[in-house]
Formats: structure tokens, C-alpha cells, sequence
């Protein structure tokens, strides 16, 4: 018989995804560019021509049952060795290849982190307002997910609601910064504070607490704005990072995840995401997609965009008074709505082909996300929608 | 606390494993080119030149967000409808798009296979020999996995042995036929029977019975086999296909899920797949990946060498003595070891830098698996180690 519960969840249809659906039909009727499609968190910049040109050189001059091989099922040695060195140089912690599993993307990497460190029953704390798709990627594993409200002065974290609800069946605590949608990043004072707490906690409780780190955001952060790197402050660090944004690669699916090597059981860890991948039908990213991407580990592709993007609406938004906290980084902003129901709010953008997802969906009712990952023209042209919603909507 | 389940699995080593780097080892003694490696299931052949044109016209003349970009939650559109053509095509089989969800090799397609169709304590019958990655592949779900011995005369299905294993609780049947490791097909008659038993079952226990059908092997098929297709016998059956060994890309991580749709809830059994991913961390198989071999659905590598080297094999094991079956296809053979220990067996023929692997592995003692799928000069080398073996040791 086929199994209920995934079935059950078809007709829980994700709101991100009907948003886009009805971006797309909208797009048929008027044309798309006249669509302010703010729904997807999709890059919108090319990859790097390096990385083209290092695939199209492989395909060329390397041995093809080389190139196609299996992985090692870590992850290629070669590789994991260039992302510990430039995970070392960059942050000066001394992770070699032995901390390093390679993962298929951001969904890949937690599936190994949480299955490392929970059993069905424990619980994972994260912070509202958050990427949805944490339910799922949690629920599933049967550990419980729990989220501590939204700190909504300026989407640090909420100590006071964490606090109490930190307790002995907490494994992990799930964090994403630059963050998903806020677009706030972490100082180091909340990285502090989060780890001081943890440590506190693994003490009394008598058993360690994981700090997983979902991290695919980590190269697109803002003009002086201060990134700290989360490991640093917490030796039991699960690092999840992902290619997806920073090379703009996202139907690639790579990423990997790194544990700290301070946190002591480190290499075992890293040997037990080759034992997990075995259950989830991991066996590894593709090989040539392993060795495209560590040719041009220290690049990006050209993301400034997502910055000129931020300061058009952020300043639109200021000026139409909105509350709004100004993004460190990411490509979402997220205001409060101009009313208390968020989803009633963005309904009625819709008239104005204004396409913004409900707060709701993250976590964190009476704001809404705008995913400005898109043409610059069309941000722009967006304003005077934005500018008439308000208007004829609110004044 | 990191998890004791996947830390208790890394002292139990592959033996598989453990022999291909004790070859590696010695290979650095002797010269690689001197060990007679036939332990590893790896293609020896490069992948069709026309899978290497299109990745390169791809990554020269397309859009490389269109080309990087993520993929619908199935798969690509395209791709599945390709896919589903060329096995109507071919099978006669009315497959459409929506019976097809794209998946990371065998492994990957497995892992939805099983989640579709059992929960933590049902049952899942396989016939040994069989791929020891079962295991662990079905066990990590929670669901039972219960071995059929071996009909060890020609390893077609023990009827006897299977019918009696047979309970309420048995929601899928699994089989892999071209076989690994036996190299057997699997005949018209043994899958007419085993859909006939699986028929009468399901009316008894008043529920499907899945029969899941791991076909990574389907395109190794030597002169005169006849392989039929697994799914026009039985309408629950959940295909499962891996390119890996057809195009000799097993390191790129594709295949696919194809439900028949005469099961009746094919369609809904794909959009469950799409689910199952999210809690297994999985995504979608590279988008690219998808795209190429696509362009190559109906080729495969040259696969000649293969039997080139299954003929040499058999005929000089024929002339030896050794009890064995001729297979029908993929790049395996399994002899009866000429002890009735084949640990001991094996371990004496290392002697002749022959690395073969216990059939105890496979659930199946007293045999042998060689993997032929290496040079056929190195084939041809080691038959007068081969000789010598078993001269020395046995006569």
C-alpha cells in the first residue's frame, strides 16, 4: 500500500510555489517582464565564465571514466582537500579534508546534519522567521522542529523565547545567516550570546548541543556589513553550506557540510555522513560537478545586483513608511505589512501585479518577503507599483 | 550527541571495499597492472562521445540560468517526457511524463521506492545473491529486509523458499535482474510466476504487493538473452534505472523512477516521490546532468567489451572445473568456489594477485563474484594465474 503520510502532504501545497504559478499564468496574459514577480528565491546572475570554461576544459582533455567515476563516498578527496584550505585561509580555523562531506546542496547537507545528531523524538530549535522548507527537512527525519518567535525589532535572535524553550531534549539549534527572508545578518554579539547560552545549557543538561549553521547565503552580504563566520564562536558548529547562491548554480545541487574541528568527534562525524547517505540514497554529488566547483572555490558569481536591488526598495520602502529592518545580506527584504493580515495584504497587491509572499509561510505573521532577485529594470519599474499599492490601497 | 546508529556502522566494513584497497596496496608493489582486480562493479568503458558533445554544446550555447537552474521538483519536464516516450517506444508500455520522477542513480530512485510503499516494520523480500547496498538501503527506513535463499542451480527464483517467506506484512518485492551478482536474467517464466504468486498474494492479504525492479544492469544483456521487461508482467511494479553502467557515468548520479501506469495510482505515487525528497534531502538530480543525457536516452557506451570478457571467463572456468552458471548479462560472474568456504577460497587466490569477492557478501556461501568490467588484455592475463590457482590449490 502506498504510505499515507506522504500522500497526505500533496494537498499542502507550499504558497512560495502557488505565488510563482500565478506569477507565470499572469506573465501569459500581459507579459512577464510586466509581472513584479518577488516570489522566488532563484539567483539571477550567470554562474562565473570560469566555471564554463573549467567544465567545457574537463570534457575536453580529462579521461571520461575519470571524469564520470564514482566519488569516494565523502566526497572527491581533491576537493574536500581545496574547501578545508579555503575554509582555513578565509576563517583560521584548521579544518582539513577529514571535516569536510561533500553534500548535494544546502537540502543535502542538513539532511546529514540532522540524522548526525538527532533521533526521532529530540528536538531542533530555530528562530522565526525561517526558510519553511525546515519542516519537511526535519519532520521527516522524526525529530521535532521548534520555533522560537521572531526577535521583530531587528530579526537578531529572541533570547528571552529561546531561552525557555532550550530544554534537555534539544539536540541542535538550527540558525541561517544572512537569513532567510529577513535578510538580517547575525552580529557577533547575537553569535555570542547564542553560544554562551549553548554552552551553558550543554553543561546542565549533560549531553552537547549542536549549532547547525545553513549557510548558502554566506557570500552575498552588503557594504559594510560584518559577516561573522558562526563556527568560530562554537566549537560544535555543523556548518551546511551550499554553492546554489554564491555560484549561482542551483539546479547543480552542491554543497557540503563542514563540522568544526575543535568540537572533537569531528572526523567521525564527517565518516558517519558516508553512512547516512546510505539510507537517503545519497552516494554523493556528481563528480564533475565536485571538480567544476572546486576550480573556482574563492569566486562568486557577479552579485552586486542583489545589492542594487536592496537599496532601490529599501529606500522605496522607507519612504512609503514602511518598517522595515535593512537587509545585511541575501536577496529578500522583509517589511511589516501596511495591515495586520499579511496574507490579506498581499492578496491585494496582486492587483498590482506586486508579487510578495505572507509572512505567515516563514514564521512570522504580519510581514512579507520580497525575493529581489531579478532585473534591476524591472525593480525599478516595480516602484511606481509599489507607490499606487500604497496609495490607493492605504492612504 | 551524535548518533550511535551511524557510528556502530563504520566498524563494519565492505568487504568489497576492503579488497579493492587491498588491490590498490599491491598494485603499488607489483604494478596495478599485475593484480587481477575483479572486485569492483565499476564501468571499464568511456561514456558515448555524444553524452560529451552535447554537455559541451550545452555549456557553450545555452542561457546558464536556464541550463544551472533548479529543477521542478520531478525532474525536468522535458526529460521526463523523453524518458517516457523512448520507454513506450520500447516496451509498449503506455508510460506518459507523469509516471516518471527523475532521480540520483539507483540508489537515489530506491530510497523513494521504498518510502512509497513501506513504513518502519513492514517487509520487503529480495533473492539472494543480491547487491549487499540493500541492506542498509532498506534497513535505514525502518522496513524489514528478509532475504529468499538462492536457487543456487541456475538463480533464477527458489519458489519454494519465497512463497513460504510470504506474510501480511510483505509490501514490496524486490528484485534486480540482469543480475548483481550471479550476471543471471531472469526468464519470461520466472517473472510470469513470481507475478502469478504476487497476484494471489495481494487478493489473500487484501494489499498491493509492490514488486520493485532495480534495473541499473538492463542494457548488459549478451547475444541471444532474452531480458524481458520486469514491468509488462506485473502492474505494481515500481522500475528503478540507473544510467550508471549504460553510459558509464556512475559518478554523475542519474536515473529515474518509473511507475506502471497500470498500477492505478501511478500519478500520485510520482508527486509522493517529489515529497519523499524533501525529507531525505535530495532535490532533484543536477539539472544539467538531466539535460545531457537526455540528448542520449537510446545510446549506451560500447558495452561489447563485457562479453568479450564474460566468454574468456566462462570458458576457462568451464575448463577448470568450476561449477558455473553462464551469464546472461551485466559484468559479473559467480562461480561455486572449489571449498566450501569461498572466504577461504578467496583469500588463497590472493596468493595469485586474483581479488575475488566471497559470495557470503551477497548472501549467497560457497560462491564467488568476479567483476570483469576491466581490460580485456588484463581478462586474458589472468587466466594463467587462474590456472595456476587452482592447479596449486585444488588439484
Amino acid at each position: 500500500m502506498i504510505v499515507e503520510k506522504y500522500k497526505a502532504m500533496l494537498s499542502d501545497k507550499s504558497v512560495i510555489r502557488q505565488l510563482s504559478e500565478f506569477a507565470t499564468e499572469r506573465g501569459k496574459e500581459i507579459g512577464y517582464e510586466n509581472v513584479y514577480d518577488y516570489s522566488l528565491g532563484n539567483p539571477s546572475v550567470p554562474v562565473p565564465q570560469e566555471f564554463t570554461d573549467a567544465m567545457a576544459d574537463m570534457l575536453k582533455n580529462r579521461n571520461p571514466m575519470e571524469l564520470h567515476g564514482y566519488s569516494p563516498s565523502l566526497g572527491i578527496t581533491s576537493v574536500r582537500e581545496r574547501i578545508a584550505a579555503s575554509l582555513k585561509e578565509r576563517f583560521g580555523i584548521p579544518y582539513t579534508r577529514d571535516h569536510i562531506f561533500m553534500a548535494s546542496g544546502a537540502a543535502g547537507a542538513l539532511a546529514h546534519a540532522f540524522r548526525l545528531v538527532t533521533e526521532p523524538g529530540d528536538e531542533i530549535l530555530t528562530f522565526a522567521p525561517f526558510f519553511p522548507e525546515y519542516h519537511p527537512y526535519v519532520d521527516l527525519t522524526g525529530a521535532v522542529l521548534k520555533v522560537v518567535p521572531a526577535d521583530t525589532q531587528n530579526f537578531q535572535i529572541h533570547f528571552e523565547a529561546f531561552e525557555s524553550m532550550l530544554n534537555e531534549k534539544t539536540m541542535a539549534v538550527l540558525i541561517n545567516t544572512p537569513n532567510n527572508p529577513s535578510g538580517t545578518v547575525y552580529s557577533a554579539a547575537t553569535l555570542q550570546r547564542l553560544s554562551d547560552v549553548l554552552r551553558e545549557k550543554q553543561k546542565q543538561y549533560g549531553h552537547a548541543i549542536y549549532l547547525i549553521s545553513d549557510e548558502p547565503y554566506r557570500e552575498i552580504v552588503f557594504e559594510g556589513v560584518d559577516a561573522p563566520c558562526v563556527s568560530s564562536f562554537y566549537d560544535h558548529t555543523i556548518m551546511c553550506y551550499s554553492f546554489s547562491k554564491s555560484l549561482s548554480l542551483p539546479g547543480e545541487r552542491i554543497g557540503y557540510v563542514a563540522v568544526n574541528p575543535a568540537c572533537g568527534e569531528a572526523e567521525v562525524m564527517i565518516n558517519m555522513c558516508g553512512q547516512i547517505s546510505r539510507g537517503i540514497g545519497h552516494n554523493c554529488p556528481p563528480s564533475m560537478i565536485q571538480l567544476g566547483v572546486a576550480e573556482v572555490l574563492d569566486q562568486t558569481a557577479d552579485l552586486s545586483v542583489y545589492e542594487t536591488n536592496m537599496k532601490l526598495l529599501y529606500e522605496v520602502l522607507q519612504e512609503l513608511g514602511f518598517t522595515v529592518v535593512k537587509p545585511g545580506g541575501t536577496f529578500y527584504i522583509f517589511p511589516k505589512a501596511l495591515e495586520e493580515d499579511a496574507k490579506v495584504f498581499c492578496e491585494k497587491a496582486l492587483k498590482y501585479d506586486l508579487i510578495l509572499v505572507p509572512g505567515d509561510t516563514f514564521g512570522c505573521p504580519g510581514f512579507f518577503r520580497m525575493a529581489y532577485c531579478i532585473d534591476t529594470d524591472k525593480v525599478r519599474r516595480s516602484l511606481d507599483a509599489l507607490r499606487r499599492f500604497v496609495k490607493e490601497e492605504y492612504r
